[in-house]
């Protein structure tokens, strides 16, 4: 009409190239292991991507990582980047049977680990199937040679990230480059952002949350400081030193920062992003009667992260809620009725917006249920208050999180069944001063069988992860149900206190 | 391949529709008239579109705008977006004869003014070709009706800005939504931002400088303060009184804010950005030395303002230069021999990326000449130094910018030559302690003609916004030319010194 048509931006420059050309003396990560730039980053990361390239890694290839060690795990996760690849980061805290599974069915060409994570990579290889393709790799070797690429496609892939379900049978979440830019920019719109910023990440980078801080950082041309696991004393040196002007954390970390505290950190910590599970209410007043700015958020892996952020301005007079949806982001509440807003109404809250993954890797079946006419339907029941503010009532029905990990009843009683003389078992969340809430499981066993609580923790130990294990074990006769069969874990839960 | 594709982004929630339903009494909106909120802004806005839509007016169609008062353009840009119409701003310092050729190559369906526009605006109206089908009205009233829009299509256009070019012929740049939201994101990331930010706008919000910052600050949700032209007093007592984070200036303004000053400002400002044109270097030095956090950026109206910007971090070691690309942007150095990002090298500057438009309104011609494989060719001249910073040689050869306004000798000497008696003409800029530059001009008359000055000057008025008028008239025997005949301005601005 005008003489020439309008495209849409699908491709922008490399963000790591453009930060090493333009800013190269800017440090890119801290951690224990030393500090690298821009400039040395982007250099270690062409070296090893090269390295990759000459394992036989190509654009698309899934190279899946398990490290103990932040910084490996990052400098891994930006070689893989530099080829066009996709990563997809392990949690080492599961069992090597979990991650065989997950290994499989992304059909990843190469796996990578370093010291820390070599036993459970050597457990991985020996429970996934015979006709399982790829390889293993500790610590590959940069080289002379360099991998670069000059642009980002943003529909590409860049992750693959697992996460259970109530099925039990963990889906791979499809992270697209997409996904991270409007991500990065819709939380610096929440969180505000200054060149000079400094995100510590005492968490672990395989979950959405601490790889979500690397990559925001690197388009933010910022700073990650990353801690090799959570250390309290650690974080809190850290924090008051002065030098940190923001920290992702999990309710129980915030919990263990403040248990002896007194007082405040220095003002140039401008934002604690809560994430993982809702923070106690006392939690949350307490953190701010001390001048920690908490920002509670509400997200998952679907969502890339916070989905809705609380702000510093709102945080006292909103306890409890997990704020409002970021910028381009649309969370109504499902109803019978349809959708809404309305204040008080309670319903399953569903999400819209550029951070939402498009769907689960070879999933048609979970993405046809979670993924309809463009929401995606978190699990999760949730309420607005009169100005708009989100509460979230229950995560995900019958999920329970245990200082920040999610744990499925599904997956645990499926395993529990599994035990010779198991007929029924019903896992529920109990209440837990430390990690807000731990998994116990009621179990119905045949009437003839002996078993004893230590069998059925032995058993479960073997095939999930320990965090998933029962710290109790309750037999009962039967399991309380309704008039159609279906599981009461609300009586369970009653039973518990 | 794994089961779903993976779309473009391509819309988005409205802007303004998602600030008034998430943080409805944040202000938007401050000026002498009064104050807005997102809510009160959005309200008045869906109603001055249902007016408009009362007048006929339908997405796609251009509406323009003459306004001198800041608020009411803003509100009128606000409905016109709500309609998905496209705005039309138009520069009151220009003449009614500019103006109608602006208002019939957009092809306008209707001319908006206010009070301080209507003369202007009749005037323009006098000069439009009878073939003109648009109508104008002054100050539309709100209705009792709403026209709200759900989404923001990224590739729909916002808005045609005209500008002068080297022939003389204003060219209407395009700006699309999605050249607005790319560029807001690359501003924060180089500029830093906070929730609480406030940036004041002396300056006409018919340039793009202006327009972009109504637009970031609605994109940010944050709040922008305009002034009804620049009134140094009246800007310095905002800055002084602590409320004013950001501030776009040009070089003149600069200067005149701190021709008396003994001290900076409040630390709350944190950004002085200076656009328009390069700035002498003793006025940022002494502006720095002040403890003025100043910003030199480069960018013109077909990058939507800021393609590098340099950062406050710089300023001082890097005083002249205007910095780094913004993110996701590529800048480069066009020689005989290809592009360069070498230092040293003089050339050309190219620029690329996502706040580039796609093109002028119906301008093969123009089109092809200065967007080539995805690069603009600015016409501007410029060299890299070793650390990548870069620094303006030449504004696009004899362009003239007095006061921030830019000025074409090609357009001033096409009306010269107009004037009975006058053979040839060349314009060239003079240094000016207030304005930067001013033009003036070298005349040729037929020998037998009587001719003064004076009456030049009048000529120019009629056709020629006031900015425009040369200051000056030297009648000379000859225009200095090269062999070829091409006409040697370098000798001439020789001549003035």
């Amino acid at each position: 009409m005008h003489g020439f048509e309008v495209q849409s931006v699908r491709s922008i420059p490399d963000w790591l190239r453009g930060r090493a050309i333009h800013h190269p003396d800017h440090p890119a990560l801290v951690a224990p292991e030393g500090t690298w730039t821009y400039r040395e980053l982007y250099d270690a990361a062409c070296e090893y991507a090269a390295s990759l390239r000459i394992l036989g890694v190509t654009e698309g290839d899934r190279v899946a990582v398990i490290a103990k060690t932040g910084v490996k795990y990052a400098l891994m996760m930006h070689a893989i980047m530099q080829l066009n690849a996709v990563v997809v980061p392990l949690n080492w805290r599961l069992t090597g049977i979990e991650l065989a599974k997950q290994v499989e069915d992304a059909e990843v060409a190469i796996l990578l680990f370093d010291e820390g994570g070599a036993t459970l990579a050597r457990d991985v290889l020996q429970h996934v199937q015979p006709r399982y393709g790829g390889r293993a790799f500790e610590s590959i070797e940069r080289t002379t040679e360099r991998v670069e690429r000059s642009d980002i496609e943003l529909t590409h892939m860049h992750a693959i990230i697992y996460t259970s379900g109530t099925t039990g049978v963990a889906k791979g979440a499809v992270i697209t480059y997409q996904n991270h830019w409007w991500g990065a920019m819709a939380s610096a719109m929440q969180l505000g952002l200054t060149p000079a910023d400094r995100w510590l990440v005492p968490m672990p980078l395989f979950h959405v949350g601490g790889m979500a801080v690397l990559i925001r950082s690197l388009i933010y041309g910022t700073t990650v400081v990353i801690h090799n696991g959570f250390d309290v004393s650690a974080v809190n040196e850290a924090l008051d030193s002065g030098d940190i002007t923001m920290v992702s954390v999990v309710p129980t970390m915030l919990q263990r920062l403040i248990e002896h505290r007194r007082a405040g950190y220095p003002p140039a910590l401008r934002c604690v992003l809560l994430g993982g599970s809702a923070a106690p209410k006392s939690l949350v007043a307490r953190a701010l009667a001390l001048g920690i700015p908490v920002n509670q958020s509400y997200g998952m892996t679907e969502t890339n992260t916070q989905a809705t952020t609380l702000q510093s301005a709102d945080a006292l007079r909103k306890v409890g809620s997990s704020g409002k949806p970021l910028a381009n982001m649309r969370v109504r509440i499902a109803t019978p009725d349809g959708f809404t807003d309305e204040a008080g109404v309670e319903g399953e809250i569903v999400v819209q917006g550029p951070t939402v993954i498009s769907g689960y890797w070879k999933r048609p079946d979970a993405n046809a249920k979670s993924f309809r006419d463009g929401w995606f339907y978190t699990g999760d029941i949730g309420v607005f208050d009169e100005e708009g503010f989100l509460y979230v009532l229950d995560r995900r029905a019958d999920l329970i999180v245990s200082g920040g990990e999610n744990i499925y009843p599904a997956e645990v009683e499926s395993v529990l069944v599994q035990y010779e003389g198991v007929r029924e078992a019903a896992v529920v969340g109990q209440s837990d001063p430390t990690w807000g809430q731990v998994p116990v499981a009621f179990v119905v066993k045949a009437s003839e069988v002996e078993m004893t609580e230590l069998a059925l923790a032995n058993h479960c130990r073997q095939l999930l992860a320990g965090y998933k294990v029962p710290k109790a074990f309750y037999f009962v006769d039967e399991l309380p149900r309704n008039a159609s069969g279906k599981l009461l874990r609300r009586i369970l839960k009653e039973r518990l206190q």
